[in-house]
């Protein structure tokens, strides 16, 4: 049997990859090119967003491995085959990239960092009051693979971390709450909020002008997850009033952030290219492996999708 | 007995010490002004910068505790009365602050966060490579209190750390090295060198066109410790040529930075106002207070200073 390679990687993009998953799966024949001659020889495919129709016709399919570990834009596509399993990505090393960027976030908001920078360019010398980590804040929602990680990386870094989730989750050193009717309460405590949710229809829009209502005042968002989960126009509203004191982000309603979008130049914002966290191809590539040899022997893939929920 | 407090505090900073120190030690008589009515009755003296005189004719001097961790200053004091015990402070408070500093400056040089603040100026969408923690080689030079932490929370967090001090030094997870002979090797392997050695005439000026021609092209200092370890003539000339990537100074030759200094405004220099760990008053209190209680039983205090050494 075959895999399907299907994505839209740019030519230096897959120069990453392919060596990668060649060396992950020495013994499969991988296609790169579509319609494929004999379509019933293909029993996996492995997306990365696949182009429109690149699945058509593979009615043999076993599994579909995402490249990516954000579903919500495959889950919308109309091509994408019902009935068959579908994997998301969820790489160590991807977490690991996540946890550095939340903690470097956390850390320059805790200790002033992008002020500080401000002044630099100001040419302002000024020491700001310092506080110990222990005495800051910090509500991780959204405790997946990714929320976990960072939640526990923060807590070890000595942060007062709680999280918060949809779903029960007991984590190490985090003091964590499920449900809808628990987030208000701990929004009100949290100096800073580090979003890691899944993008779902019910968390769309989940940063609104109530939710920022709800935070104390100069309180910081950081988000790491969707672009969608934010209502853009109301955190502009809650940064200019200062009810938000600093938002780093990573992720936007639309992206590339447009050249003419307020949020590049507010003073408050912090604008990461979606850089958060990047899958690494090696360490990938050795997931994407462990799930094609799950299948093969009959097995259910790690990190199956639950297309109903929708993560 | 008495203590007396010689500091150059100013009124906000005095706010802060002044509830911090009298609680730590609530039966003691503290004075603040100078020369004191009974010098005799003095056995201590708590220093902060202390003018000039204000020690003089303290001849019953068991203890001289330095509010401050780097003492060169203040043994570069001709009014510093000779033969008395000198500590300086040993915080926890202080040196986790100072790994939060180290590792957000490690972070960012890591994940390019530098860079995409300078992007989101120009308004550039650009994503850049990204490594893991473990591929980064980072030397931590001065494995005394402050080193130590910095190194073993940079290890914790996953980076490839090594340490090198005047003296040997065992640390967990840190590959350690020590002596002159030991440098230039591991100079030339680091991608990122933190500074926190203690300034002592040798190693004043350690920062210099040799020792930048010794590093890996394109490498990146993280000076911490003092502004004479740098000769900044030298590292401008290295920042302009590529040699050093980029430069975070928290310490100057000249404080405050001054106006016109090209530090300010060099595009690879991050420049803090000396701020990358402040003394907490309230942990530096208790600190204190064990040792004006080790004295008063007629024990060594902690952390006392090696005067012909330095440090």
């Amino acid at each position: 049997m075959s895999i399907l390679i299907a994505t839209q990687f740019t030519p230096a993009e897959w120069a990453q990859w392919e060596p990668a998953l060649r060396q992950a799966l020495p013994h499969e024949t991988l296609l790169t090119a579509w319609p494929v001659a004999e379509p019933d020889a293909v029993d996996i495919a492995i997306v990365a967003n696949p182009p429109a129709g690149s699945l058509r016709g593979l009615n043999r399919l076993r599994l579909i491995q995402s490249l990516w570990a954000g579903v919500d834009k495959l889950l919308a596509d109309p091509g994408l085959p019902a009935g068959v399993p579908l994997a998301r990505m969820v790489d160590p090393a991807m977490n690991e990239a996540m946890a550095e960027t939340a903690l470097w976030a956390v850390l320059s908001l805790h200790r002033g960092f992008f002020a500080y920078a401000k002044q630099q360019r100001e040419g302002q010398w000024r020491q700001r009051a310092q506080r110990r980590a222990d005495e800051v804040r910090v509500l991780v929602l959204g405790l997946g693979q990714m929320g976990r990680t960072v939640a526990e990386r923060l807590a070890r870094n000595g942060y007062a971390v709680s999280g918060w989730s949809t779903r029960e989750a007991r984590l190490h050193g985090v003091a964590t709450q499920a449900g809808d009717a628990a987030l208000p309460a701990m929004l009100a405590k949290a100096e800073i909020v580090v979003n890691l949710l899944p993008l779902t229809p019910s968390t769309a829009g989940i940063f609104n002008a109530q939710t920022f209502s709800q935070l104390r005042h100069g309180a910081s968002l950081v988000n790491l997850a969707r672009g969608a989960h934010v209502v853009e126009a109301d955190l502009l509203v809650a940064l200019d009033s200062g009810q938000v004191g600093h938002a780093v982000l990573d992720v936007f309603q639309v992206e590339p952030l447009p050249a003419d979008h307020p949020l590049w130049r507010h003073p408050s914002v912090t604008v990461l290219p979606h850089v958060a966290a990047l899958t690494d191809p090696r360490s990938a590539a050795e997931v994407v492996s462990r799930n094609v040899q799950a299948v093969r022997q009959g097995l259910l893939p790690e990190h199956q999708v639950d297309r109903a929920r929708g993560y």
